[in-house]
């Protein structure tokens, strides 16, 4: 099948949702003490076993669940746990997951100052091809620290998910702060992120610029989706974190790739559960949510 | 002279400070357009080139600065800008600046969920050794996005700077934001970092848990120290963003070693402006700014 070029990231995602209808996103998020047995030996064999552990892991969780999602999200810190060669591995799978026509969103949740935002948006994406198609970044340091990503997406085609209101319990202590004006902290944030995507959107009318809105947080996700139109939504916290496909229906208003729904855990350690081989379980775990959420999503 | 081993970061700096009369702290910025003529070739030479010349860079700045400074702060991103030869090259730098006896402060700013931000405690504060004494963090997501690097202070000894207020104008957007009490934002944050380094205090009174404020914000400062009177403030922004010594002459009220001021450019590429030899200049500026500090810090 040909893989569908343009040049901005949410037509690029939106093009491939249409085309596998799914809205399904797969986190690789590999754990060296969670692996398959027949690559347990190796992932104990020290820092280096372990990184090649865990790239023949995600090698082929990709492979499984290519044809039901759109993009594969590597979590970066499980990478960085094993070291440089636990980037290099990073490297490696997400070179593979592009050659096999997914999309790849870097979680890295990064966020820094002018200079040094600068140097991250070089390491995700940047380059000839850059590392990834889109990174989660961090809004606590404001605008002008997203400001180098956002030349990332005008030049390359990039897409960025800025982190907005997060899954995790402990979100309410800084997200959910009352503001003056009666508003938690988060709803500002996702202002900032439209008016960052604005002058960023595709041919079909979504951004680059996204938002993560935890889909444990029902009413969050539908308020997110009023106050962000035209922001794809990527939605954390279905599966082990507890939220289910039905909890996100409402974020689908804006179009059928106006969300993600991304689900690490319960997929790629599907075959802890299953017994059944870890491929053939990541398989089957991956179709049956992408099929679950292309169906509330109303598409 | 024999390196001061005690288990508590906040008790190795005050060691440090109180040995050396330097609460400086010189940012390892590598920019492979920026380096020394002689290194330029190398850095010129690809990915694999550039890492070493950067790596070169810092050994020889580490050598510089050694007598004057306290720790070094390796900004993670321009390492990671070079892919896994520069996450090699960081590895190197931060053990070879451990063997010289400085703090090593890895400037990841990172944060996420609890089983990420495990990955990244282990990533940058455990093992043995580990690749840093202490990590800057960011708030956004809350205690419990926190807690796996409070984890690894109970446990390693490690130290943690978290993102309060920061040293650029767009931290207003965020930051500042006015909350239902009246107070902005990172006030809160300030009293949540408390909150987090009560538990953790060291023989000298200093908590492990410390925060960064801008020191482009001399007023911040002083309100931070108020709120925070246990926390080590590692304060960014003096010289090429603008701030003087005298701007944070109060953030040492808690000791000598409450504060830690962070100079990265105006040290690091001092050569591009006085012509010196770069290791020269480097010690030059790094000895000018620690005598500098100690003298405003009234100790």
């Amino acid at each position: 099948m040909a893989i569908v070029a343009t040049t901005h990231f949410a037509d690029r995602l939106a093009d491939a949702v249409e085309r596998k209808r799914s809205q399904l996103v797969v986190g690789l998020d590999p754990r060296p003490d969670l692996l398959p047995v027949e690559l347990r030996g190796e992932a104990q064999s020290g820092r280096a076993g372990a990184a090649a552990a865990c790239e023949r892991f995600c090698r082929g969780l990709v492979d499984a669940v290519a044809p039901y999602v759109v993009a594969v999200k590597p979590q970066v810190a499980f990478f960085e746990a094993l070291g440089a060669d636990g980037v290099q591995a990073l490297e490696e799978v997400c070179a593979y997951s592009r050659a096999v026509g997914l999309q790849v969103i870097a979680d890295g949740k990064r966020g820094d100052i002018g200079s040094t935002a600068r140097a991250y948006a070089t390491a995700f994406l940047e380059g000839d091809p850059p590392l990834a198609d889109a990174l989660t970044v961090n809004p606590y340091l404001g605008r002008d620290s997203l400001e180098p990503f956002l030349a990332a997406c005008r030049r390359e085609g990039a897409g960025l998910f800025c982190v907005v209101k997060t899954s995790n319990a402990g979100s309410s202590d800084v997200q959910d702060l009352a503001l003056s004006d009666g508003r938690p902290v988060w709803q500002h944030v996702a202002e900032l992120v439209r008016d960052c995507g604005e002058e960023l959107l595709g041919d079909r009318g979504l951004s680059a610029v996204g938002a993560v809105i935890g889909a444990t947080y029902p009413r969050a996700v539908g308020e997110a989706r009023r106050l962000l139109p035209r922001s794809v939504l990527l939605l954390p916290g279905v599966g082990a974190q507890g939220a289910t496909p039905a909890d996100v229906a409402r974020a689908f208003t804006s179009g059928p790739a106006s969300a993600l729904v991304n689900v690490s855990r319960d997929v790629i350690y599907a075959f802890r559960v299953s017994g059944m081989d870890w491929r053939s379980a990541a398989a089957a775990e991956a179709s049956r949510y992408a099929r679950e959420v292309w169906a509330v999503s109303g598409w």
